[in-house]
């Protein structure tokens, strides 16, 4: 088991769905792929919150083992989003967006944690991800996400970075914008070409492809009875995967698919709660048997 | 092997596309499933046709051992669509549909296949599909496919189809029309309730699942590096899933879910031609080859 040293946002989330509304429940990529990761290896999180985060909201990170010396407390409020989905909850409109502390977010990554071999980079700015980079020595893996914010204001800088990541995740959607292609085979070539070695397709409600050069791997989502909320579902998909590698500190091919299906399980729970309700209840007896039920899936 | 009797569309297809455009290809859902379902089983086909159908084209079916003894040639012109698909292929508009003979097709089953075992009733209208099963005698799978035109129309005729029938197939639009449920497990339920006892959800680009009461299983599509022409995809799902039960003669579910690969594969070869132009060149060590690749692409 390696640590797992994860970079992103902690936020509040306000969120409008068709169960309700609900107002600051815990949110940011960090968050979401810490709690994740946490039930497979040890995260470090590094981020920053305003003085009104609640004590709650930490224990609960500390009591999964998460380190939190890199989580910064500024004076201010902490990030806010607020949102509302469709009732099919397959698309989303931001109705505020209150960057608050964070927008002078400047990651610090504490003496102790540059070693770490397994780095999430989740999605913040490209230029903070690249600044976590250069403050980190020899990593194992390498592991960022992104949004279309970023590709659409910031490309040279994405562009920067992903000459130095090992495995991006991105979106179905985010990938077709990022490399101007809309078939699958053209988009996963074009996005192996910008730098990363390892590209992961998520496709929400049609699960998510892995591949390299020559090799492609696919994970169905999960036949869920109850979907009440996709916010942080690939974060949690990202957290799963690269704890499942930090717990087997393994990035062999055969590791790696494995680890799609992993993390595949752990979105599959986050998207059963409302924030991160499901998430924190999971155990990993809930995750393998998920697991299980994923081989079944695709047992032809 | 035991034989598989399909009913359906007979006709040309004229289609444009972002290769061009190219008249009166062969086409209908009884042509595709049955090229798809006879490299397979043995096949015999019921349909109509004008005077106009070539030589050629009943030719390459009777060199695929396909028995047309059902296929009835009428005075007049053979059933003609006429459509243009999106650049990427993914939805298309019609531009013409010209019935000709096929407005006054009523099925006639030969005496010597009214024992047949495997029956398809391809996409026709669900009065057509419940005459054909009028005159079949203990078949033991019946196999149908249905269109979003009959979920409008003919839903009273359709809904009784659907207690005789064994499997139906439906993409997930049209699965989504019919039930008007969103979520795919409530869909499921709901097309179970029907009266199949299978359910094929085919995804198009993002694959297809299997469902019977607690089962639940799914097939990617393959990721092509060449994709031409995605008409008749749906009808060589269907025959390669109904020709790999008739070559087995065996409906259990463990082959039900090889059914769901070997039925890819054939459409995974159809997309990759225009028409049937790549499907007819294919033989079983190309889909032996696509069906191990598949397995590749889920082996976990």
């Amino acid at each position: 088991m390696s640590p797992i040293l994860v970079v992103g946002s902690v936020a509040f989330d306000t969120l409008h769905n068709a169960q309700g509304s609900f107002p600051r429940v815990l949110g940011g990529s960090a968050v979401y792929a810490s709690i994740a990761a946490s039930l497979l290896s040890q995260v470090r999180l590094v981020g920053v919150v305003g003085d009104d985060y609640p004590e709650s909201a930490t224990a609960m990170l500390r009591e999964r083992g998460i380190d939190l010396t890199g989580l910064e407390v500024s004076p201010g409020e902490t990030f806010h989003w607020e949102g509302r989905y469709t009732d099919d909850l397959t698309s989303r409109e931001s109705i505020r967006t209150e960057l608050n502390v964070f927008a002078e977010f400047q990651p610090k990554i504490p003496a102790a944690f540059a070693e770490s071999p397994f780095v999430m980079l989740a999605n913040i700015q490209p230029e903070l991800q690249i600044s976590v980079l250069d403050q980190i020595r020899s990593p194992k893996l390498v592991v960022a996400d992104t949004m279309n914010l970023w590709i659409d204001i910031a490309r040279p800088a994405l562009e920067r970075l992903l000459k130095r990541v090992d495995v991006l995740i991105i979106n179905e959607e985010e990938a077709r914008q990022l490399t101007g292609r809309h078939h699958l085979v053209e988009v996963q070539r074009a996005l192996l070409a910008l730098g990363p070695t390892t590209v992961i397709v998520k496709q929400g409600e049609y699960g998510a492809w892995l591949f390299q050069p020559g090799v492609a791997f696919h994970a169905p989502a999960f036949p869920l009875e109850t979907v009440l909320d996709p916010t942080g579902a690939g974060d949690s998909f990202a957290g799963g995967f690269l704890g499942y590698l930090a717990r087997e500190n393994d990035i062999s091919l055969p590791t790696l698919r494995r680890a799609v299906v992993v993390g595949s399980a752990l979105a599959s729970f986050c998207v059963e709660g409302i924030g991160p309700n499901r998430l924190v209840e999971v155990g990993m007896a809930d995750v393998n048997g998920r697991v299980a039920a994923f081989d079944e899936l695709v047992r032809a």
